[in-house]
Formats: C-alpha cells, sequence, structure tokens
C-alpha cells in the first residue's frame, strides 16, 4: 500500500519538487499568509516537515555528563547557596544541551544533583510532580515522605511521588549529594502542577535503619490485608541496594545454570515496581537496574521515549547514533527517543537507568526496532 | 420501595397462606405436575425458597478437624497404601458433613493431608486444577514444579497453579504431612478439568534450599525485565515463613507506635500475592496469614464466600453463628458463606486462611457485613 | 515431558492393574476407611478417577426441549397457577436429565418459560441473581426494572441485572410468554445469594414504545457524560430485535462484499454487550445471536463452559457428541461443557444463545478446540 | 501540616525576602553559574516560580477565533495552493498567541480548518498522530481510512487513529472545508511520531452512504463476535448527527420527565467512545457533544488539561476567567488548563467539544474544581 517512490523522500523534497511559482502568485501568496498571520492561523503545508518526520527527529541531543565535573559544582553550590524555603532545595538540573537553555535532560524529565550539608535541613513541600533520589555514593541523609523517615544510602531508590509531603534532613556532620529524577517538564509541559509548602523543618526528624513503609512493604509476595486497595504510584519508599544486588547477581547465576533469566547473554535487569499493581512505580517514571558482565555488547536498539543512564559501577562504553562515550562511577548519560543505543562493558558494568517509558506506553506511542529482529 | 410487611417472611410463608386448593384443583395441578416431570420440566414457584433463600443459607456447615485426629490416619494410610501412578497422591480430604459425602471441605473447595513417607516419591502429574501446600510441621519434601525444585518446610506456603506439572520426593528417611488446598470441587462443578500424566518420578531430584522461582522473584519492589509480561497465576514456588512471619511481627510494631497496619486492633494480616499483578496468588483461591494478638477478639462478620483456616500455633476459639470451637495447632476449620465468625485469641494466635474469595469477587458476589459497622 | 505409556490411561486403569491385596491387607485398609469415615474424612486414591478427569465428564447432558411440548404446559399452568406474591413468577425451569432432576439446564443456568395472562402483574422483587428475558413469539407485557418500563417484543433481549427490582406486567388482554435465563445454579451453588420483596404491583405501569435506559444509552457510539463510571453490568435494558437483525444482516452482506465480518463463512454473530466496558452483559451470563446461511455448516467445535440455545427461527440440525438434533422455531437446546458440536442450517437459521462463558473465562479455565485448528 | 504563613506566597517572594547578599558573594556565585553554564548545569533556586508553579500557570491563553474569519481564508488558500503529494493537506492551523507562534491551539492539541475543493483527491498517508474530523458545515466528501470510505457530513464526527492510512477525496463539484483535531503537539513533545506515504489518490473512491466501520459497529450494544478483541482506537469511522442529535434531545426529555439524565440543569451531553472498551475513541482524544436550553449557566469550572469548542448552532457566551467571548455558529473557542470557564446560553447552544483528557487522565494529573463544590 506504500508509495514506494517516496519512502525515503521527506515531504520538503516533494514540496520543492513541486513549488515554481510565477511572480504574482508569490505576490498572492505572500498576502494570503499575511492575513493567516493575522488571525493567529498558521498553513500546514509549509511546516509538515517539522511537523509530521518521517521518524522521531528529537531537539534532545544524546549527552554525557561526568560526576568529576558535576560533584565538585554541587559542592561549591554548598557553600555558596543556603538551601531553605524559597529555593527549596539545592538541586542542580543537568540541561540538554538541544533543549534551548531550559534546564530539562529530556522533553519530560528533569534529573539533577542534589546537596545538602552536614545537619542541614530541606523544608517540607508537595508538589504534582512525582519525584525519586537514587544515592551512587554517601549516606546519612534521611528523607521523610508523608512524615516516614526513610534513611538514603548507596544503591538506594527512594520515592516521593505527586502530592506526598517531603522533606530532607542531614542527620550527619558530612554532606551528601545524590540525583534527583523528577517529571517537572513533563508536569510544566502539560500544565498540570500544583505546589504547596510544608513546615519548615522535616515532620519526624528521627533515623531509622528502615522506613515504616518498608515494614509494611518490605516482604516478597505478601501485601497488608489493611491495604489492599491498589494505589496510583507505589507505597514504597525505598528499594534497597541489598536486593538490588542479589536480584542481578542471581539473575547471572541462573544464566550460568542454563535457566532463562536474563533480559540477552550476560544482561541482567531488574524494574523497580509498584507491589500493589506489579507495574511501575509511578505514572511517569520508569526505573530500571542494569548489570553487565564484562565484555557483554547490547544489540543495538531504538526506543519511543527518552532514558537517563547513571554509572554505578564499573567502567564501560554507549554508543549512541555510532557515537562512543566512555563512562565510568557517577557519570550521567541520556538517550533521545529513537537514538539508536549499543552498551559495551569492559568491566562488571552496574547502570542505573530511568525514562519516560510509561508515559509512552499508556498512550500507545511505543515502538521498538532491535537491530537483527524482524521487524 | 421495599414491601415492609414481607421483609422478614419467607416465600414459603407466603405461598401457604395463599393456598388452600379445592379437590379438582388438586388434581388438575397433579395431572400438570406430571406432564412437567415427563418433559424435564419443573415449576419454580413451588421451589422458590430453596432456590432463591433470603440470604445465603449453605449446605456446607461449620466444622472443626483436630489435629490430633487426621495426622494418625494419615500415618496409618502411610503404612498400608503405595503412594504411585493411578492414585497418584496419598492425600486424605477433610469432607464437610453437610455436603452429601463428597471429599469437599466447602462447595468449591478441597483440603487435604497429604503424607509422604521417607525417600517416596509422588509422581509427577498437571491438571487444570489449581493447588497450594502450607506446612503446619515438619520438612524434608520438595516439590518439584515445572522441574524447579522447592523445598517444603514449616510455616512456608508453596504453589502450584493449574497446569503445571509438578510431583513431590522426599529427600529424608522421615515422612512429612501437609496440607493440601485445591480447587477441585469447583473445576468438577464447572466441567472445566483436564489432567495430563508426567514421568514416573520427578524431572529434577535436586534439593536447593530456595527454589529458582524464588531467586527470580524474591526480592521485594523488583521485577525481572524479562518478564514484564504479566501472568494469570504468581510465578513464584514458595511464599517462606521467615518473610511472613516477619511482616506480621513489623505490623504489631507499627501498632505498637500508633501508625496504621492492622486491620483491627491486636490482628495483623498479610495476603500472599502474585506479585506480577499484585492480586491473588491464583485465579480461584486467596491465602492469607494472620495473627491475633493474646485476648484479641475479632468484629463478628460475615462474608459471602467461604473460607478455611488452619491454627498454625497458639490456643484460640472460634464463634460460628454463635457456637464456640476450641482451637490449637494443626486444627482446621470451615466458614462457610454467610456464617458468622469472630475469632478469640486465647494466647498469641496465628492462622492460615485460604478461601474462595478470588471467585466470589470477579463475579462480583461480594458481600460483607460486619456488626457495627453502618451498613 | 509427558509420560507417553500413560497418556491415553484413566486413573483406575492403572490402579486396577497395581492393586492385588492380600486379605490381611484388605481388613486393615477397611479398618481404616472407617476411621476416616468417623472423622469426615476421604481418600483422594480412590476417587481420583471422577475428581479429575482427563477431559470435562460433565454429569449434565445434551438436551432438547421442543416449543411444541413447552409452550402447552406454560399454557396449562395459566389456567391452574396464579401469580403473585410467594411463588413469584409463573416460571418453569427445563430440568437437564443429567442433573438428578434438579431445574437446572446447566450446572450453572436456569432457563425458563414464563408465562404471563392477560392483565396480570408479576410483583416486585430482587435478588442476587442475574436475569435476562428472550422473545421468541408475542408482545404486550412490561418489565419494569428500577422503576424504569422496558417493553418485550419478538427477538428483544430484556436485562434485570442482580439486585435490581424489577416485576413484569402485561398491559394487554392476551397472554405472553417467554424464556428466562437466570445464573440460579451458579448463585446456589456458591452460597451468594439474598433475596428481598418488593411492592406488590409494579412502580411504573405505564407502557411506552422505549425505556428510559434504551434513551440514555441506545445511540451507537455514545455515552451520558452524566454516566461516565463504568458499571459492573449493563445499564441497558433492551436490546432490540431491529438492530440485532440490522446487524447480523450487514454482516452477511458485508462477507458478500469480500470484507472480514463473520465468524466463519455464512456465519454471522453479534455478542451483546455491556456499552460502558464493551464487555459481557452481566458479570455470569454471556448471550449473542447467531445466523447461519442455509447450508451453512459450522466446524466442528468443544468448549469449556456450557451453552443453550434456542432457535429463533428456520430450521436445522445440531449434531452433538455425534448425535443429531433437528429443530425449528422455539425449540431449546443445551451443550454442556466440552461436548463437540457442529451445526448445520438447512434454511436461514437464526439462533439465541446464552452461557456462563464469563464466569470460565474470569476464572482463567477457558479453553477450545476446533477440528481442523492446530493445537 | 501545611505552612500557614507561605500558603499564599510564591516561591519568588520568599527567595527575594531571604537574598541581600554581599558584593564578594555575588561574584563568587556568579563565578559559580558560569561553571554551572558551561557544564549545561542549571540551578533550582532561580527558576523554581516558573518551573512549581502554586497552580498550572499556562502559556496558552484562551482565545476565538471567527468562522467568518476563517472560512475566508481557507477559501483563498482553495484558490491559490495546490493540494497533493508533499504538503499533504490544505489545512491551515490555529495558533494560540500565548505558544510563540507555534501552529497549536494547546501545547497538546492541533485544530485546523482543512479545505477540498470540487472533486479534489488528499493523497494517502499514515502517521503515529491520531486525527479526527468534524463537519459544522456541507458535505460531499469522502474520507477514505484503511481503505474503508467514510461520508462526511453536517454534525459528523470522523475518526482516523493513529496508523490507519487514509486519504479524501471530493466526490461533488463544490467545495467543502471542516475542522481537523490532532494531537500533532504531543507527538511532536515527545518524539513519538513516525509517517509514511501512501497512494497518490484513495484506494477506494466509491461514495456510500455509510462506512463498513459502521455497518459492524453501529447498532447499540452490539458487537461482532469476530471482533471480540478490544482495540486501543476506536474501531468506528464515523459518528452520525442524526444519533448524537437524538442522544442530547433524550437527555434534555428526560430532565423534564424528572429522571436524571444531564450533567447540570439544562445542560445534555455526550462522550463519543469506543465501542470495544467504553473508553475514549482514541489514547489521547477526548471528544464530547453538549448541547445548552437557552437561558442555561453552567457552574463556573476549572480543569487540569486544555480543551477545544467549536459551535455547532446557536449562540451563547463563554466567560474564560472572568473575560467574556460571545460566539456563534463555526467560532472556535480554546480554554487552556486551569481557566476557569463557564457557559452562558442566549438560545439553544450546541457546542462540539474535544480536548487532552485522556492524556491527563492516563497520568493521573486530572484535577477539577466547581464552584460551590465542597473541595
Amino acid at each position: 500500500m506504500v508509495n514506494e517512490n517516496f519512502e525515503e523522500l521527506k515531504h520538503t523534497d516533494v514540496i520543492n519538487a513541486m513549488q515554481a511559482a510565477a511572480p504574482e502568485e508569490e505576490a498572492a501568496l505572500a498576502e494570503l499568509y499575511e492575513s493567516m498571520h493575522q488571525k493567529h492561523m498558521i498553513p500546514l503545508w509549509t511546516q509538515i516537515d517539522d511537523l509530521m518526520p518521517n521518524e522521531p527527529s528529537p531537539n534532545a541531543v544524546p549527552h554525557m555528563w561526568r560526576w568529576s565535573d558535576i560533584l565538585p559544582v554541587a559542592e561549591k553550590a554548598g557553600e555558596l547557596v543556603p538551601v531553605g524555603r524559597g529555593g527549596e532545595r539545592r538541586a542542580i538540573a543537568l540541561a540538554n544541551p538541544g533543549l534551548d537553555g531550559r534546564p530539562f535532560i529530556t522533553p519530560t524529565l528533569w534529573a539533577a544533583i542534589q546537596y545538602l550539608g552536614g545537619h542541614e535541613v530541606a523544608p517540607e513541600h508537595r508538589h504534582s510532580q512525582n519525584a525519586f533520589r537514587f544515592v551512587v555514593e554517601g549516606e546519612g541523609v534521611w528523607t521523610v515522605v508523608n512524615g516516614d523517615p526513610v534513611a538514603m544510602r548507596r544503591g538506594d531508590l527512594l520515592l516521593t511521588p505527586g502530592w506526598n509531603f517531603h522533606g530532607h534532613h542531614n542527620d550527619t556532620e558530612h554532606p551528601m549529594a545524590w540525583i534527583d529524577g523528577l517529571d517537572i517538564p513533563l508536569v510544566q509541559y502539560l500544565d498540570t502542577g500544583f505546589f504547596e509548602f510544608g513546615i519548615d523543618r522535616v515532620t519526624d526528624e528521627a533515623s531509622p535503619d528502615i522506613s515504616r513503609s518498608e515494614r509494611l512493604w518490605g516482604n516478597p509476595g505478601l501485601r497488608p490485608v489493611s491495604a489492599v486497595d491498589d494505589t496510583i504510584n507505589s507505597p514504597v519508599g525505598a528499594y534497597r541496594w541489598e536486593y538490588t544486588d542479589r536480584a542481578l547477581r542471581e539473575q547471572l547465576k541462573l544464566e550460568d545454570e542454563g535457566q532463562p533469566a536474563t533480559v540477552e547473554p550476560g544482561h541482567a535487569a531488574v524494574r523497580y515496581i509498584n507491589p500493589t499493581t506489579g507495574g511501575d512505580i509511578m505514572s511517569t517514571i520508569r526505573a530500571e537496574f542494569h548489570r553487565l558482565r564484562a565484555g557483554t555488547q547490547t544489540r543495538p536498539t531504538r526506543e519511543v521515549g527518552s532514558s537517563v543512564y547513571q554509572v554505578f559501577s564499573g567502567r564501560g562504553e554507549f554508543l549512541l547514533d555510532g557515537v562512543k562515550n566512555t563512562v565510568e562511577t557517577g557519570d550521567i548519560l541520556v538517550v533521545p527517543s529513537w537514538t539508536q543505543w549499543q552498551i559495551n562493558a569492559e568491566t562488571e558494568f552496574d547502570l542505573f537507568k530511568f525514562g519516560d517509558q510509561p508515559v509512552i506506553e499508556r498512550l500507545n506511542f511505543n515502538r521498538r526496532l532491535v537491530e537483527g529482529d524482524n521487524q
């Protein structure tokens, strides 16, 4: 059914080939376009190539930030900028170079390094935006989510789904830095954001080893009978490194035993889920952890939707649309929609990943192209 | 809208009040009924009271079996009856006294004690019926489910959802007994059962401490990216006592701290779930574990659907439609639909519970009446 | 993985081959069985063949009732038996000969002819049981469902989902008969039934051509913004013959035009649905209408779940497990679970069909075997 | 839990109150900000007011376009601009004045007038973007969707869900204009768009009165048994004015009879749905039709998500954040997220409405504030 001749063409090729207007036609057209402009009207035919490309052509670009660049900037901000009411957080966003200087790592996602000095408190607030934190190093801060203090430690994923009051307090003398992921750009784009200030400290300054949410939800395959109604977002405050690490280790051992467990040879991966549904942790953000054996090379893949990786440990390279990025612990990489990505693990290679796939899937725009698969 | 006068009446009261037929009418009626009988037809009006009672009036009755009665019978069977192909299992069903001598504990559920001698093997088969095993004492048997050997130990819940090949082998010199729960009566009633023999032993006679399914699924809040498609029944072979116990203990501690966690004061409870959906472990059977503090008294409750309890530890009493049953470790109790139940815990009281609530809820027949609630 | 040797065997074959017990063993066994009996316990191994057959072996049997037998019986009942409070309805059930004299057409379903004389009223009541009526001939009765009078006419399907008050009144001088379908056996089996009397007449004795529910929901592809929350059962009181007939006619025309529309060549079919979900009209009952061109022969099929057909018009034959049943307008046929069925249409052949497939599917027991398909 | 003092404040108020930096601090800060800029990093604290407002503060503004302005521009384009391969469509977008000159009526939605001269053909293509057309006047064009010719007539809603080939052909001598609605901005924002050219004319130039999709799906409460699997988007090509009009008329009549039917007094409304699910017609776009009696005044309402209205007939006014817009047949209005809207009907007032609510709801950002309701 497809017009074979046009298959590789773009709209503009066709338009250009068709146009050779006489001067008087050009004048009439100019007048028409001006009258449209007056009435806030714009023709499709002059813009269709940008509006409806043959395949996704994101403004966002692949980019990599080094941890060795990010961390010193955050430390400097720790010296100069107070944390507290108004600015709310000492968070520094990674700005995709393709996105016009806006503080967004992808069109939908915000990624920032947050920095909290010894004994500092980031005051409570709540907002429609969904948030998580991932800890690549350090410990000593408790994030208090709806009154439940949640310890933050290396390798942990901590959740603050939309409209939960939350603040952070550093219970030690030492500063701590971590990564924040939010759907700030999406919420701004959709005009869906609400924000409320809470108290100026945190509602519970205790520093328990484990949060109440984990005590309720932290046992595999069990849910409280007092909480059998499903929740939109995960009720779990913390996903601990101990379990993530064990799950990945077991997948690789099972692979060694010849059992199905990994996503491809040498490539173990877990998705963080909402235990009430088995689905993604929050409506707009997917989070996963991937481990590659040294020497593993993933299959070149394109996916609709955008993803961010932070190297948790090890060393390897990302080929993004053919460009090699060598990365190590703490480095952060963004893979825009439909960019071809391939990962090569130099050492055992641990990667935290998050992305906007729940948005893409809920709106039924998901598509995926893996080199070597039948289309 | 309700007819107030009839509210407390039954159909038969009304019918009796209306009928005072003349002899010739009676003869004509008898002839009519006979002609119906010839044609396999039956009038509603003579049967409506049984067919459409004002509220559920089960044939099944509340009943209690003592572990001290059940276990010796199973041991005796262990001496006299071989286990193996044909009879398939040395399982002895608990037969509800109200169900006409059929081996069913409720209209929908089968509960049996199964007994396997030292080094015996129950050969593999598969069937549409969903099954679980719960271990009230002992260890040493591995149930092999689709080739995955699953250790059975005290307090564990083990699953064999429909159409998975499974067999059991005792890896020790000592016999072991446990409880089997299945939906045999429901499958028979609905005429949905298929059965196939497998190999005469088990496909994998290893005796690992932990099954492959647990290694894949046993980490809270995580699922393998290689298994993101939901499954009808839980992919988890074993729910270990360690986690069940911990979950209940934490609920009671949270209650002590003034936090919401228990279903009512002094009453902790967890539901076993399918981690891919957060829902019940199998389409037809719900399983839960309840812990009551010593001295706790639950609120008198009626529910549509039938339930079975086994005392795991402690001592207490069940008031079933006002009749007291004092029970202790191993004893098994059945609570038919709409029977009023209330539990009083003499000591700390641990109860394994299963029932047909997923059937009731999926067909939208669920109703519940708790004394003291607004209706 | 299957044991090839046992594949065609039944349990009993195997058991018989294994048993040749010595007299003293027989005595010990007898004693064991007696002690089980005392304690309400029953061994699996003596019963497994009945409990777990290789494939469904229903007690219900294929059977056919002639309209020319049913209708006169109903008319006679109209003379002899009053309709009204207590007996509630002048309904005569079709009793499957395999079901021990109970008034059930299948294990889950009730099918009855109901008869209402000129100007008679069947008083209001409500019950958990889901009900529908299908009209094979006649008109003049209004069924009033939750206060909404719904005209009953030839070819119409009328719904009374569980717990809606309903009564019927005949607005004419002439009697009318129709078919009632309910899930009475299922509700009795599951012990889920509640019943309440309503007023002694109907709440609205008007006789509008079209019900309020149809005025709200009767426009294809549209739903009221005042009713955007989904309902468990269909909010539609009547599915009119005009639309059913048109839909079937169009499917056959589309087939003539070479377009996909029918389920197999010459076989058009529609399913009645709940417009709020696109799913079955009620939680427990599926209803469909099938039209076969003269000469069409359907493919021999087995399905888990039971079905009932009423011939609406035309003439044809049903082959049920190889037995031929020739039927015509008004005749009713039951097809138990896993019975092989094949329909041959002598003339254009219109069939109303209902069954318990929503129950089977919600519990994930559905299976289907069509001759000629790859398994 | 909320900090009362800050409740009415914005972030910037607080930040300004806190800042009174010494000159040397300002220099250090400037240096820090410059180093961030170099590394593609941006601080949150200087931008939070824009990024996380207290409530949605859209860039898009309320705006109104007059049909009497739009139509002549389209007619002029009809004279000057050919329709055909490359530019693809003679469509002129309505550009929200707040959206930087981009051709988008809201951040997520595209609305355009499309114009097709007598006997012109808009060639086939397909794209990820979901599309519909709504006809405010005229007829004579057939849109051919996946080979199915669908007549376009006054009051009809026609669908072209994503990735269906479609083209249009005018079967008459007269031009025709209509409104196109698509999710072009959303697809561009999410980088999810694919596009393919099809044949240069349409695959079926027939001009049937009714499409094949309507013949299959156009009967209320019925679905083909050959199509019982749900589809992501509606399989229906056309929603005809005849049914929309009847549904609205019946709602107002039911209101007159004292029955629940309308959304508020004097305000009837229907939602166009996917009959396979009862949900919205497409994953990203909701479409409804509203009818207000003369004199009706709707309650002032704010909603998250953006909406577009076209007056179909009658005359009335929209109060948008307190600004009055008087509109009549053909005029188009946009209501951005969280803008307060109220409609006053001068005459009977018929409104076609579409919006991005399925996106908002699937991502769980929906919120609504109706004046007078309890919050």
